[in-house]
């Protein structure tokens, strides 16, 4: 287990483990960076024990798949994995895989951020043509915060919208929210009460800081999270098969799959294969958090152009000088500019963005430019996101929610 | 919580707590007896803080359902309860409750003793005319036991089988096998989640006993035993009426209700009523354990008359001399003697067990003879039980099985 991170829940503060004093905190609960330019994610992979995306691996995946990495793979937004090429050979081998991923739905309104993973699950699941899991922990959501069930379930269905919203292929993709999924599928509950057997309070502990004084619910999570890593969870779309399955999700997720990496083989089940991505900052920098409850700590998915452009000329922090004048002479520094950083997640010609680096950095370019460019990029998403989730009604999450068979190639 | 009495898991004898070397241990998982006349029932009733059975509640039982007490309700077999008289009162309101009791399905083969609380469920349903619903916890036995899922899933359906040979009526009765039933109820699971969130892990190991190695699933399970005192647990059969419910069961389930008991409230449902037996002795005597693993520690329910014969006369304990000559003079000891502890459970004729009492304990009934009148009186209880249970096939099962209205007037 990696003990330099500070793993801890929020409830119990106390109870941080490590260097504190020097070290990232990332767990699913908290992220919290020492550093403007983030989280050191050379330090984390080294501490999580997961491997670098390197050259070598997005080669092969250009090769197997045919097709170029995503802009987020190109640049290392996607920096992390764990067994992805077991996955490959599988793939050249001519066997499918599935995808999981999820998202615990806290809010009404997701931000840019949360797209992210989603775009590039999206992306995964064209190129490699594998059915998708999208599991909603409306479970965790209600156990952890102050939210009653039917506002969980709520949130659930709110959130299945933007994420239907990316476009996703519902003859490919089952969407389920746990609280009422689980208690529609027993072979999922078996899968759970498997998994809680196999894992000790000490050892959700150890992983996740959770104490004496956490309810029973939050103990016995991460048994939720894990029971989608088992193909056998959903006999509707795999009936018996035996697939392996691949997570594109945050690295502050991985406790959970290493927890599921040490207990599936207990299981008969074969090791959940990963590929994680930075954290996506907030508006004000990346030492701090992106909140629901503060509206200008993000551009949220229902913002309006108007407060987009509003958002990012007011609240995004500046890697620019304090003066044109010295702007011009020193440049402004990309490592830590919210707008170059934002546009590195949304604009896909690589070309352009590194004219705009190259002109940003040389004091070429002002912030009020940067800026506008950032607001030019990220508008058009926005909007066209709320225009096709507009046309996501309540029938069309039910039928991504429906238990049934997807469509794949076995 | 009731500190003396000590509550431990088997995993961790060592985290005994209390005076064990006075005391009776009583919890879900162990009943040890320090007297051969068994567990000093007066002492529980007060440490575990419920009521004694009365006088006065026979009467009000005699006098609400009209009906004579069952005799193991006048004889003290079922001795303590919480909130009986509430329970009462809302049938003297005209107002409908529901029984719910369950069992561990450990073994293949139940023994007479596991009998003895449905039995008694049986006349409450029929006294109060209610509805009942029977949990069998096989994730409890696959999560405590070296069991495989699929083996604990086939002991539930056989214990079902003993269960419903009792005689229950399948138009007010719901018997249910958490591995499979739970996954097809989102609104039991919502429930379990729900109290998962208002225990800690704190509690249960104050209640239980819990241990920081015991695995994840463990700790949750309490909130499954739980969850079947909400009516709202159950929508098929109570839509969403909130029916207060009323629990038959040994004395060493009370710490699942007590804990029950504290959550109800904070979800708005009313604490459930229980009513608690003493436990059915060993053949051996009060002292030890009966065991499915030792053949010759119960009477089972597929037992020939054969066996039921010698184990009777080579293994039911006696209170009787050593020699008829001093067995004349001394008489026996009904106290200890297991022929007559047996009789008081299944002889249903008041008279006659008193004439037996009188007799053994004067000396002018010896061993042999009340021996050979324990095997004429269960012998028949035996052997017509496992004529009923013939008739039990698996599509009896699946229809006490299957989620759907129950007949009780509202």
């Amino acid at each position: 287990m990696a003990t330099e991170v500070s793993i801890t829940p929020p409830q119990s503060p106390e109870k941080k483990i490590g260097n504190e004093e020097e070290d990232d905190v990332v767990d699913p609960w908290n992220v919290v960076s020492k550093s403007q330019t983030g989280v050191d994610y050379d330090k984390l992979i080294k501490k999580f024990g997961s491997s670098k995306v390197d050259a070598e691996l997005l080669q092969r995946i250009e090769k197997v798949t045919g097709k170029r990495p995503h802009h987020l793979l190109r640049r290392g937004m996607f920096m992390s994995h764990r067994d992805m090429h077991t996955i490959l050979n599988e793939v050249e081998k001519g066997k499918p895989f599935y995808l999981y991923t999820g998202r615990g739905p806290s809010s009404d309104a997701m931000h840019m951020g949360h797209l992210i993973p989603f775009f590039f699950t999206k992306w995964l699941q064209e190129v490699f043509d594998v059915p998708l899991v999208i599991q909603l922990t409306d479970d965790e959501k209600f156990l952890w915060k102050d939210l009653d069930m039917d506002k969980a379930r709520k949130l659930a269905v709110e959130n299945a919208k933007d994420i239907i919203a990316c476009g996703f292929d519902v003859d490919k993709t089952f969407i389920f929210a746990d609280l009422d999924f689980i208690g529609q599928c027993p072979e999922f509950y078996q899968n759970m009460v498997r998994i809680q057997k196999c894992v000790t309070f000490n050892q959700v502990k150890g992983i996740f800081g959770f104490g004496d004084s956490d309810c029973i619910g939050k103990i016995s999570f991460p048994a939720v999270q894990a029971t989608p890593c088992l193909s056998s969870s959903f006999p509707f779309i795999f009936n018996k098969a035996k697939l392996p399955c691949l997570i594109p999700c945050a690295i502050d997720q991985d406790p959970y799959f290493r927890m599921t990496r040490d207990v599936a083989p207990r299981l008969g089940a074969q090791k959940p294969a990963l590929i994680h991505s930075v954290f996506f900052p907030a508006l004000q920098g990346a030492m701090t958090k992106m909140s629901a409850s503060d509206n200008n700590s993000a551009i949220f998915l229902n913002d309006t152009p108007k407060q987009i452009k509003n958002k990012v000329n007011k609240h995004a922090f500046s890697g620019g000088q304090a003066t044109i004048e010295e702007h011009r002479e020193k440049g402004g520094n990309c490592d830590v500019d919210i707008a170059y950083q934002y546009l590195t997640f949304f604009l896909e010609d690589d070309e352009r963005l590194e004219q705009i680096r190259k002109d940003y950095s040389s004091g070429a370019m002002l912030t009020g430019e940067i800026k506008k460019l950032l607001i030019d990029t990220i508008t058009p998403i926005v909007t066209e996101h709320q225009e096709r989730r507009k046309t996501i009604t309540d029938e069309t999450v039910k039928e991504f929610m429906r238990p049934r068979k997807l469509k794949y190639t076995y």
